[in-house]
């Protein structure tokens, strides 16, 4: 499915040119792909066509030229706004790579319905400098037929392009869950080196120690997956009452310090929940049990 | 230095014989330490010595035993409580393992000098399964001789241990600094597969995804500590703006299932400080600066 050797000769359309859109028009030309590009401000276009795109100047001009449009906008308002520019959809392929919602994406795909458009939705999981290489990690899911013949040119942006099913928001849940894991780890490494500074160690000293956590949150993110599918928390590693122990400690230090804990008693109160309801022994992905009223216990 | 055929022969006594200490006990007895062991509870020694420990009924019996105490006991109140069972300490080694904040190290070495105890401090990282194992690994610092001495003991637990220098209080800035990151990051991973699982993917599909995560963690370690050494926060991967952008989303899908979001609202309010401030184009590592109101800028 996935064969390099492929090439795509159909004529595609990139609506949107940030930084990702300009990425995605840039990889497509590269690839030989006939490539018309349109962005609101109509000078970040010039690099693309001095490349070989061709510049539409309204949304129809750029839809009329196309199979397959591409839709790389700032967020979903402006996905809406930027697919009202065009009346005619019927029987083109529309692939959506806005970051949305999952609820959002579902909505897209009741206009895609409406308007007789095959949807494939997408979710680019990493930064500009990856598309056209192995590093880049992109989910896919709605319209199986129309993904498939779109493929050719989606792989053109690089890694091994996974469809995750029919569901227009699959894409989008992946994303918001991998963004949620990312962004809090995010939070969690900036404050660390915060804490360490405010003890007196350099940041690159920090850094010898601390790159040892990133192998522990792969081995976590597997084990805690099969533990949260079994139903079983043992708590042979570590416990929710430590835990709660530990980050104590982290706060209090924080606070000598004067550094924001807000983040780390907002995770202490999952695991403080987690003890009163009796789970201080179990082990850590317990805590994923803690988050929603409904869910608790 | 730590020479793996090195072999301590001089007594040791263990006091706390909680899960970590009696890993501690018996790997110690394991490599042919004379060793002494005391808990609040005598009941705990027992299989040490089945094992070849000799019990203490008291404090001070375990001490006189040894010339080398390591102590590793609920919490730093504990130690104190532990410490003052004894009168005549002088020329022994303490080795305190007990979890603690820097500024509670500092005062147990304060302690030391009042009683001419050489005070060696630790930290240890990985769980109890880890003792004895490489995968152990151990944080030391505090009087160099005394840790040089006792390093033919303490190598027995695994890794390779490293003397990060004679403030005692060093070994705990990192510790709390590690347990930041890793407290953080535990909870971003089960709030990540409490929203997938709201979403409807299973934990072991979502896993296949999240694993990607650790290396890149990983890889951002090195890096961040590389631009807060230099001062130098470059946007090309992703900026502050994209993460209020992208972590908005993340509440926003939290919000619609009812699942807790207070970590991820806490971790915005950094980031959008530093947003604020005007750093929007910068990377990630600049949110290290916006955590402290003194040095926020």
């Amino acid at each position: 499915m996935s064969d390099p050797q492929l090439t795509y000769r159909d004529p595609v359309a990139v609506l949107g040119l940030g930084p990702m859109g300009r990425a995605l028009a840039a990889t497509l030309i590269s690839a030989g792909v006939p490539t018309t590009v349109w962005n609101r401000t109509p000078d970040r276009a010039e690099a693309l066509v001095a490349r070989g795109a061709t510049a539409a100047p309204t949304v129809t001009g750029a839809v009329r030229a196309a199979t397959l449009v591409i839709t790389c906008l700032r967020n979903p308002a402006a996905v809406d706004s930027v697919l009202a520019g065009h009346d005619d959809w019927a029987g083109r392929t529309v692939v959506d790579v806005t970051t949305s919602r999952p609820d959002e994406a579902r909505r897209l795909s009741d206009w895609a319905d409406g308007h007789r458009v095959h949807l494939v939705k997408g979710a680019i999981l990493t930064p500009t400098p990856t598309i056209g290489t192995p590093a880049a990690i992109t989910l896919w899911c709605g319209d199986r037929p129309a993904f498939d013949a779109a493929l050719p040119a989606l792989a053109t942006f690089g890694g091994t392009p996974a469809h995750l099913g029919a569901d227009p928001g699959a894409a989008a849940a992946y994303d918001m869950a991998l963004l949620d894991l990312f962004g809090t780890a995010v939070s969690g490494l900036t404050h660390a080196f915060a804490l360490a500074s405010a003890e007196g160690i350099d940041p690159r000293s920090f850094a010898r120690y601390a790159a040892g956590i990133a192998p522990m949150l792969g081995e976590m993110t597997t084990r805690f997956a099969d533990q949260l599918t079994e139903e079983r928390f043992p708590g042979d590693l570590s416990t929710v009452a430590s835990a709660h122990s530990g980050i104590t400690h982290v706060i209090e230090t924080a606070d000598t310090h004067g550094i924001d804990s807000a983040v780390l008693r907002a995770a202490r109160s999952v695991i403080a929940r987690a003890v009163t309801a009796g789970h201080g022994e179990d082990g850590l992905a317990r805590l994923a049990r803690f988050l929603t009223p409904v869910r608790s216990g």
